[in-house]
């Protein structure tokens, strides 16, 4: 086994995010080959130890293991179909933003060329790379991945997801709709309280505690949802939904926005018509697995 | 002193949550009075060791504390405002499920009659009456709260919010917001992951994590809103809603419901077009704090 603080490692793309990921290896002990559109972008990165390659082909014939961080899949595609990039043998990391469906296009894609490669998800600002704060979602074979965890591991806190290239790029999705929905929810809280007067920092404990409270819930859902059996043991929907036109009435007459709570309401309302009031929260799952009526 | 768990308390209103309060009560020592209008829900409670009412009059008589637990302030102002009842000397603690402006004009009323009045919130469904899980909220005076803290304490975790009546209801509002926000985020997440074969079991620990992460930066961020100012430290709102972009796109793409992103976004769009594209997301208070245009 080589030792994993000296594996070679090729980082291409030097954005704000690509420069972190190239200085926590390097900080880690990696041999780290960076290539960049724009040469300048790597200055630091070689004053600090980086080799700078003169080619994309060079970058990735410099390491067993290159981790791309670009714009977008289309840039992706063009670098790794230039004519001097020698895809067999090498394991390409693409941690480029997108959908589900370009990793798993441009996985075959890769395959095909003989490449073994695993998509990827940040799930932290550049600050927070090589720290345990930054949590990097991988998924696509896992015998491609275990190799290469422990270097990984210089970047944060690494995961493997499963065999399906799309997976990483569905739980970045879904961790955002769930970071976007407790920042808005506590912003909703914080407004209501402002009208009386309570200062954002006296109500955002409350808020952390809500959250935290509720998250742990999810797992006991998460069988109801698995079951589709959705048994009213805590409430049933038609009482949430009571409570939402109290919410909805609330914030209208404090004067803060109530589009939040009024779209819960209709979401609720439509399951409600469809005959599921009776049965708890969970049962939602339906409405949400397709798209809005209309 | 008191011995507390001598101290009688009176229970008025005796639906599921009224009759799980005073059988907490009785389960923790304290001579328990109720009333109810339909004597016959008091059955089990008198089989336990509750003294029954004949009036509304005589159990608030019955009990220097009284808690209320009825349907809606109307009928709370109706069984105050009884020819036999004297308010005078009373403490009485409204758990009954009403806005912030109700409680403080309720509030003005027992207090012109002579009662001493706190307004509450349970944050809990009756079955966990009697725990620490149940989240009991408590607003007005605090020299009226801290002789019954002790008593109280039998129905569960028992909060007092400041001296405003109003506040118990702002925070039980604020914190269902959260509520359904973090299931709603967790269902959206939970169908896109279906979508890819995923139980939503194998997912659920994911939005657990996330929302207690996200739930983590609001004491901070709270600080920004105070200051009303939003340096980007971190990212800023315009890069949120690029990526609250992708999330409708992929939603859309794998048919699932992209109601909850196209608000997100609507939102964030709005505080961009006022100029705060380079700030942080917490400026969108803003936003949450006025009515949506239109």
């Amino acid at each position: 086994m080589t030792d994993t603080t000296t594996a070679p490692v090729t980082v291409i793309g030097l954005g704000l995010m690509g420069r972190a990921l190239a200085a926590a290896f390097l900080r880690a002990g990696h041999p780290t080959t960076v290539w960049n559109r724009t040469t300048s972008k790597a200055a630091e990165l070689v004053a600090g130890g980086a080799r700078l390659a003169t080619t994309p082909g060079a970058a990735l014939a410099a390491s067993p293991l290159t981790i791309i961080c670009l714009t977008d899949y289309t840039a992706v595609r063009d670098l790794l179909g230039a004519s001097d990039v020698e895809l067999s043998g090498s394991t390409v990391i693409n941690l480029t933003s997108g959908d589900s469906a370009q990793a798993r296009e441009t996985a075959r894609w890769a395959e095909q060329r003989g490449a073994r490669y695993l998509d990827g998800a940040i799930m932290a600002v550049p600050p927070a790379i090589g720290t345990p704060d930054a949590v990097i979602l991988h998924s696509g074979p896992r015998p491609d991945f275990e190799p290469h965890e422990a270097t990984l591991a210089a970047l944060g806190t690494v995961t493997h997801l499963g065999a399906d290239h799309g997976l990483a790029s569905l739980y970045d999705a879904a961790g955002l709709a769930m970071m976007w929905s407790v920042l808005n929810a506590w912003l909703l809280g914080t407004a209501m309280l402002r009208t009386a007067g309570v200062d954002a920092v006296t109500y955002a404990p409350f808020a952390r505690m809500m959250a935290a409270g509720v998250a742990d819930w999810l797992p006991g859902y998460a069988e109801q949802v698995d079951a589709g059996s959705f048994p009213a043991e805590v409430s049933a929907l038609e009482t949430d939904a009571r409570a939402m036109t109290h919410l909805i009435e609330q914030s209208e007459a404090l004067g803060v926005n109530a589009e939040l709570p009024r779209l819960f309401k209709e979401i609720a309302d439509r399951a409600i018509a469809a005959g599921h009031g009776g049965e708890q929260y969970p049962v939602l799952i339906e409405e949400f697995g397709r798209p809005a009526p209309g």
